[in-house]
């Protein structure tokens, strides 16, 4: 059980004990719905010798308000408060996920065929052909979600332990939305040739590697070691999922705005893993003009950095040599990228953009600037938020370029299958619909993945990684 | 689809393609009858257009047969055999299990509970209490089926890749068993030291190992260092599962035959990982008399070996310095233990034995000796294989014992655990039940996994490695 700071503003489940002698229901009721609760659900778990045992659940919509029950029904005889939960950690208990066998072992004979003595002909099959794995084993349709939980969500280095919980969700979504088998596995090892070396290890079992919420600059080495060394292929989520995702929203926002993106003036702030990759997205798909700005001020060649990715990005952007801090890189541009920290954008900056500006404020859970603080001067505003339009969600991309890499055996999730995913999940949203309120879609949009899985299909085939023919 | 010769003696299922207007569906049966198969079901696949596709399942006992049946199919006009697959490997299509989540992800309210925003007050809440991962994810009831592929049944080192059938099998077996969740990591790598260092980094996710299919001498220092290093129990189930079920019907066998095992002389043929653990338990459970022999002859403290293992046998057994081969050995011995090869035991030396032996012949496929070989000379004999009575089975044993670890949260599978869960499966056969064809439950016995937790967990408490008060 959480403490009660963390359980309000959510719905909450109450355990309750009445001595049916001594205390009536409707008073416990009466004094939670006094204390701010809100009863939505009443589930009687026992009764019997004068006691009754009752879950309630609650919403509690203010700072506070579970304190309040707590102490408002301890005051009262006959009822005792056994326990609160919250939903969101009730749907945690014993995590998940869960692993099924495709078929009931009833007998002997069943046992047989799965298991000693017949499995050993699958073996030596395999032993005798090792792509036969991918048909004969469940590396067909299994993605391992690998992290050292360095930097989880927004919650930073709170290591293996506790990053369980987002790759067992990833697990669901992979699940949920592309019916691919993933599983999580959270290395107790923060060193890059120790990550590098597990994975390596357990690999043979999967068919392709997800890597998530690993710390820069360890994961771009990690990443690039692991593709080059591995023949199934290897996706940073945080890296590639978002710049995938945001470049599909880039290419709805410019049709909008009527902008060619090699003419587009781009401004990336916050130079991490993210902003790295979504840059190279946006080189990949024709951008000329990026400025990229970072705590020091604007990236420029006339410099040198410590930072290899740095470097790399100084070398590759700033065409035109600027120098100067966010509010210079932002003269004349037409698109203000952020993946960096809470309100860094202010609104005079957008003031110095060119018309119809473009603005991406994608820090989590607090953006660049909010939209309401800023929908009156630009064109489009895009978040990473679900509680604003357009948002940036990597659930977008992952699910369906791992279904289309797994169906086409790629040995590889390449730049052209990139793009490719940014194009089709862009293309889910017909010109009739795209408005500066509907740039991306949802991701309960049905046709995404397999739009996503088409493409990626498709590119995979073209660049040569497609392993396999995909009958559709 | 397997080579002809590997489907034979077994159940095939063949598609046929046939042209309706040139060809009888009769005739085709007649052929497949005539060369030795029988078909046991038809499934019509498609119809249309002059053409029908259907599915025969055909027995095939003879060696050869198959190719025999392509062979007569092949004569025939306007009959096509599109092609020929097994039941065995059909079944392992795709592989054998598949990852699912426990509730769906039907709109925004339930992502942000998996996912973010919310599932970040669950990371904290494990971040600010590692302990509870155990309650939070998955580790509270799952275990990796961890494998390097160097000794994979009777295959030997098949590899990684090979390997992951029987992982995938046995990960089945956990389920279907003991709703346990097993996941199988076949691991790129047979060094000692990597091995342990990828096993290390990616347990946090698991509340359990279960080592599989690891050689000797490697499995030893691997089980033992990660024991060490590991609070969560790691199990080499190729050693301690057999031993367990070993001793089990070794206690039903003494009981039958009114030994006691102090008293009782063991000769134990084939000194590897499984013979070795088979000796310690036996130790642990009182034996007194113990002889080892391998292919140099009987194990003595007279001689000095090579292998650490062999040198602590010589050590601990045979303290009457007995020297010679497995016939000296046998002279007076009231039990033969046989983990060793095929046919290695001869039935005069049986002959040798003191009144009334028993015989445990436990290599496999081919056992030191079959029983119908000296059923006539033996008070009890038990083999490995599922086709005579009295299999010793590993799958006894793993099911309720890591069943009975996880429930109690134990940091190791202790002596004490594996004495509990031998007691257990021993007990399921009541005193009437007993008989020298029946000295050990079925895998299929319900009882069993109920009875194995219930003492593993008591065992555990009383041992002190219960980290959890478990309530029935």
């Amino acid at each position: 059980m959480a403490n009660n700071k963390a359980l309000d503003g959510k719905t909450v489940i109450m355990r309750l004990e009445l001595d049916t002698q001594q205390a009536q229901f409707g008073k416990a009721a009466t004094a939670i719905e006094q204390a701010g609760g809100d009863i939505i659900a009443i589930d009687v778990i026992q009764t019997g010798k004068g006691r009754s045992t009752r879950d309630l659940t609650i919403k509690v919509s203010e700072q506070g308000t579970t304190q309040r029950i707590s102490e408002a029904l301890a005051e009262l005889t006959g009822i005792r408060l056994v326990n609160i939960s919250d939903r969101t950690f009730l749907l945690h208990l014993g995590g998940k996920i869960t692993i099924q066998p495709k078929t009931p072992i009833q007998n002997r004979d069943d046992l047989s065929r799965v298991y000693t003595p017949e499995v050993a002909r699958v073996c030596n099959a395999i032993h005798e052909d090792p792509s036969k794995a991918f048909n004969l084993t469940i590396k067909k349709n299994t993605v391992a979600v690998v992290s050292d939980g360095s930097a989880v969500l927004g919650l930073g280095n709170i290591g293996p332990y506790a990053a369980m919980p987002v790759m067992e969700g990833k697990a669901m979504l992979f699940k949920q939305f592309a019916d691919v088998d993933a599983f999580p596995i959270c290395l107790d090892t923060q060193d890059t040739e120790a990550i590098i070396a597990a994975v390596k290890a357990l690999a043979p079992g999967f068919g392709g590697i997800n890597l998530e919420d690993i710390a820069a600059p360890r994961c771009f080495e990690i990443e690039q070691r692991l593709q080059a060394e591995l023949d199934i292929p290897v996706f940073h989520d945080d890296q590639h999922g978002t710049a995938v995702v945001l470049y599909a929203a880039m290419l709805n926002a410019l049709k909008l705005t009527e902008r060619k993106i090699e003419d587009t003036r781009f401004v990336v702030c916050g130079i991490g893993a993210a902003g790295t990759a979504c840059t190279k997205m946006l080189l990949a798909g024709g951008a000329k003009h990026i400025i990229g700005v970072d705590r020091e001020g604007i990236l420029t060649r006339d410099n040198a950095y410590a930072s290899e990715s740095w470097q790399w990005y100084a070398d590759h952007t700033n065409e035109e040599r600027r120098s100067g801090g966010l509010a210079e890189a932002l003269d004349g541009a037409d698109v203000f990228i952020g993946v960096s920290a809470g309100g860094i954008l202010k609104r005079e900056y957008i003031g110095r953009m060119a018309s119809d500006p473009i603005v991406f404020a994608m820090a989590n859970p607090e953006p660049e600037i909010r939209p309401e603080a800023a929908e009156d001067i630009v064109a489009v505003i895009a978040t990473g938020r679900s509680d604003y339009p357009n948002q940036i969600n990597n659930v977008l991309c992952f699910p369906g370029i791992f279904r289309g890499a797994l169906d086409c055996r790629a040995s590889h999730i390449n730049e052209a299958m990139k793009l490719a995913a940014a194009e089709a999940i862009a293309s889910v949203i017909t010109d009739e619909e795209l408005s500066p309120l509907y740039i991306i879609p949802s991701v309960f949009n049905q046709r995404v993945v397999e739009e996503v899985r088409r493409r990626v299909v498709q590119a995979a085939v073209d660049s040569g990684v497609a392993r396999r023919q995909v009958r559709d």
